[in-house]
């Protein structure tokens, strides 16, 4: 047997994955190891840096639990979320556009249309409210639609269930027989993506702020349809332009409108400050 | 703010990361977000198989632990170790070539030469001696020796802690005033690398067997002497050309000599099988 150099040892290990037989596998682990080791040749690593990635690696690992998912986190932080959504969703067409998950999604209880999500969350009244179509204009009743925000403090009810408070701030509504849907909650606010872990000491060391955009998460589902994970950007918040996630597209920014007093939408008579938010979203077909 | 194509997303993450103030920090993230946006460019992942990344990531994190460190496992078997040691030892003029320092090492207790660091393990007895010299051929007094190995089952004493016996197959030696050092244990085997675990799987996957050719590991530091860290692979050992951590080199593959009876070389009058394992390692200097 011979010793082998820099590239004969690449090329050894991509001999050695290529046994794969699963045609995908081998591409995927060829893929793999021609960009890692592209990139340890390039940045030719101390052993002490080797070591430094594999700490944090396991780091990361180390801080996933049910409820905080750090690699979706170092994923999102990265831009890779995003290039993986820009990637299967590069015909949007008429179809609403699409953006990250995050790590916050958990499956919510089912509510009618009409009931507050926010539990017990405090804030501004926030009323939602829209309609759901294919890309014809054809309404989609009976589609699910899952809604999850932060609360005014920027924290997700996961971030406090060690607190021992429920869900909140988070539910499934079904489109009526028109294809539309609607709900209270209260108004969330900008917030940083968790960052007293391993992904915020990364931040910190590449000069970055941890901050996202104040949105409303949708995961919005209807048989035939392609599912829409997307979100509503407040038009008059922060970060829109340096979101850590690069989670921000143009046609998702939409009006907060800051209404007080009046009649809600849903017939509701208010008194005090509270928020409209109507966007009706667009799905596109299951073979697009 | 202008959508940004998939292109554009990429040339927006380096541009974040640049915020990075230290130099190295700055370089390393940019080079991996460029490698990572390749990778993920050329195989384009469905968001399912985005997901089944993420997950395999977690699960490799999560199965870290004191006694085990399924990130180098994941190194090692990409080859990422032994390319971060052939980049770190590119002139390795005279000196012993190095190899992968794997995840078995902790530190040792401290025995004085031709005592046994066989402990609780049974097996064949094996010597094991040598001199430590620089490339000169000036020995070395007072380098330390650290040696651990797998029983003869194939598992190092760490796997089997659980079970209640301590530390096995491993111990400090120094060298004496002639610089040379010398000890008994047992004859160790190939085995395979933990593979009850994601790494397991991934390999199970690539078509690829988990094991590596029988081995003992050496850790040899002397003052103003650039510290080695290799194996020596057992000349009539199975795997040698298919190690599953592609650390095997020709320099150091060795007789394993099988004797029977007869004087061992401290003086020791053996009865029944032993075997006898000799080398001279030579350290480069620190500046090298």
């Amino acid at each position: 047997m011979a010793d082998l150099s820099e590239s004969e040892l690449t090329q050894a290990v991509l001999d050695r994955v290529g046994g794969a037989t699963d045609a995908r596998t081998r591409v995927i682990s060829q893929a793999l190891v021609r960009h890692l080791h592209a990139f340890i040749a390039e940045i030719e690593p101390t052993e002490t840096e080797w070591k430094a990635g594999i700490d944090f690696l396991t780091a990361v690992g180390q801080m996933c639990s049910d409820t905080r998912q750090e690699f979706i986190l170092l994923s999102d932080t990265l831009g890779v979320s995003m290039l993986v959504d820009a990637i299967n969703h590069r015909v949007a067409g008429a179809a609403t556009e699409s953006t990250v998950f995050g790590p916050f999604y958990v499956e919510a209880p089912t509510f009618a249309n009409g009931e507050t999500i926010a539990g017990h969350l405090e804030g501004t009244p926030m009323y939602i409210g829209g309609a759901v179509t294919g890309a014809g204009g054809q309404s989609l009743p009976g589609a699910s639609v899952d809604v999850w925000h932060s609360d005014e403090d920027g924290f997700y009810d996961l971030q406090k269930l060690h607190e021992g408070q429920g869900l909140a701030g988070r539910g499934r509504f079904f489109t009526d027989e028109r294809g539309r849907f609607h709900l209270w909650t209260v108004r969330p606010t900008a917030y940083p993506i968790p960052d007293d872990g391993p992904v915020g000491k990364m931040l910190t060391a590449q000069g970055r702020h941890p901050y996202r955009p104040e949105h409303v998460h949708f995961m919005i589902a209807a048989s035939g349809y392609r599912t829409l994970v997307t979100h509503l950007f407040a038009e008059d918040g922060t970060y829109l332009d340096s979101d850590v996630v690069f989670g921000v597209k143009q046609s998702l920014i939409k009006p907060f409108v800051q209404r007080t007093g009046g009649r809600a939408p849903d017939g509701r008579t208010m008194t005090g400050d509270w928020i409209e938010l109507q966007h009706d979203f667009i799905l596109a077909p299951e073979a697009a």
